[in-house]
């Protein structure tokens, strides 16, 4: 389990949030989650441009100064320490009773370090087994794909799961294959890659974006499209992506299994040389 | 606007809530908002009774000491002041990362006391004004009605409101309407008492079931009901209903007009006999 290393609440050390804060009350903001990695964070510009866009999203702007605040943070939390997980939260300022932001509410930023976990070489070798959430993602437009901080819906996908499966994808009310509880989703089929339009529901996560990037960079074919469980059925890969990650191929979904390193999945993951996050 | 007085954590006075609480990172909580008025918390049975339903759907449970813990600490948080609303939270404990409930979580009750709002007599006497809002509610039913932490829908719906409204009405991507931003809806056609069903969206109210509870004690006729703009274009009475401030009979929604004082409304709010947050 990862352990709580140091929190900063716009840019001082802070061990608690004043119970007032919209995070608390309405999850009202926005995350990103970085890898700090022998003491590099990993893509800092690809993650700010990814919380920035969120943010303007809700109605929170990442101005100049604050996104430099927020990088010296990021750069600084914790610094004693080659490998952390930092996660990064926009929250709307004001802490009255009531829905309605105050008028020109500012932005405030958590910054928090947590120790990395640690996973079993073969999840990104053997790959991982995945299985079914029996909890369906709802649909709503106005939200889909914000990493905000209205999360009930990852929570309940873990709680009904078994813990024998390492990821647990999730489907939405029309039984189409829409993401992991805590990653983006890909298919191959014939070769082509495919993930899951985030347009009713799910997160985009800036790794599901880098590989996007990298496949068109690279020049494979990939399409954003739905995939119902007749497509799922079809494909010769799956495999799942975050940044904490980077690609872990899916060897088994319930009963389907799947060829693991698949030619497409090992291409992908050769070319992004995301670090291993394993004590092996 | 209210000003928070005092906050209890688990029963300690406390002005922050700790850097990992799950209410911060996923709104990983239930709520209800109640009203001291003269001294009196008003329905505490009745809210614990929906505080405890909803703690009970996302895996989250209200105890008997639990209770008896959160039932003392309302009756005394803030007890010099004759009228406050109560907020009262229970959040799942653990404080890792990772949307993973901890096994054999706990549950944490945070109690909050803030000075009461007060609104103009005419809001109960000559009813309100309020505006359909462009943002639409999702579709989740395996969350719907709930009243939990995840409130990013109703801070966005008050966002787009403009402030001449005294309440922005919600409807869903079938365009019925479901609720109001911080109220229950009701609407009266032919004598017949209508409120939208919760099963898809919206939070339910413990004013909303009270008011069924009257109509039906009363001979009122009612019915759970879709309502589409074609049903509330012939209403004659529209009315929204919340903890706070009881019934407040709506006079206009966008350009229709409604009569008020309606004799249903009138005649509900009469037995409701709840008091109002006014300083006339």
């Amino acid at each position: 389990v990862s352990a709580l290393l140091e929190s900063l609440l716009n840019g001082v050390g802070a061990e608690a949030v004043p119970t007032g804060s919209r995070a608390i009350h309405y999850g009202d903001g926005v995350f990103r989650t970085l890898l700090r990695k022998d003491g590099v964070v990993l893509d800092v510009d690809g993650q700010f441009a990814k919380l920035q866009a969120d943010a303007e999203r809700i109605g929170l702007s990442l101005d100049r100064r604050l996104r430099s605040q927020l990088l010296h943070e990021v750069e600084n939390i914790a610094h004693g320490t080659r490998t952390a997980v930092l996660k990064l939260m926009l929250v709307r300022g004001g802490g009255g009773r009531g829905y309605m932001p105050t008028a020109n509410s500012t932005t405030d930023r958590y910054v928090l370090a947590y120790t990395a976990p640690s996973y079993p070489a073969a999840c990104w070798d053997s790959g991982i087994v995945a299985e079914r959430s029996e909890f369906m993602l709802g649909d709503q437009p106005a939200l889909a794909g914000i990493k905000h901080l209205n999360r009930l819906e990852q929570v309940m996908a873990y709680r009904s799961a078994s813990t024998a499966a390492d990821e647990v994808l999730l489907q939405n009310a029309q039984r189409q294959w829409v993401c992991g509880g805590r990653s983006n989703l890909f298919i191959v089929i014939d070769g082509i890659l495919i993930t899951p339009p985030l347009e009713r529901q799910g997160v985009a996560g800036r790794m599901r974006e880098r590989v996007l990037e990298t496949a068109a960079k690279h020049g494979f074919e990939y399409r954003i499209k739905a995939v119902p469980d007749s497509l799922l059925s079809h494909a010769a890969e799956v495999f799942i992506t975050n940044s904490l990650i980077g690609i872990w191929p899916v060897r088994q979904l319930n009963r389907q299994l799947f060829s693991v390193p698949g030619p497409v999945t090992g291409k992908l993951a050769h070319v992004l040389a995301h670090p291993r996050l394993t004590d092996s």
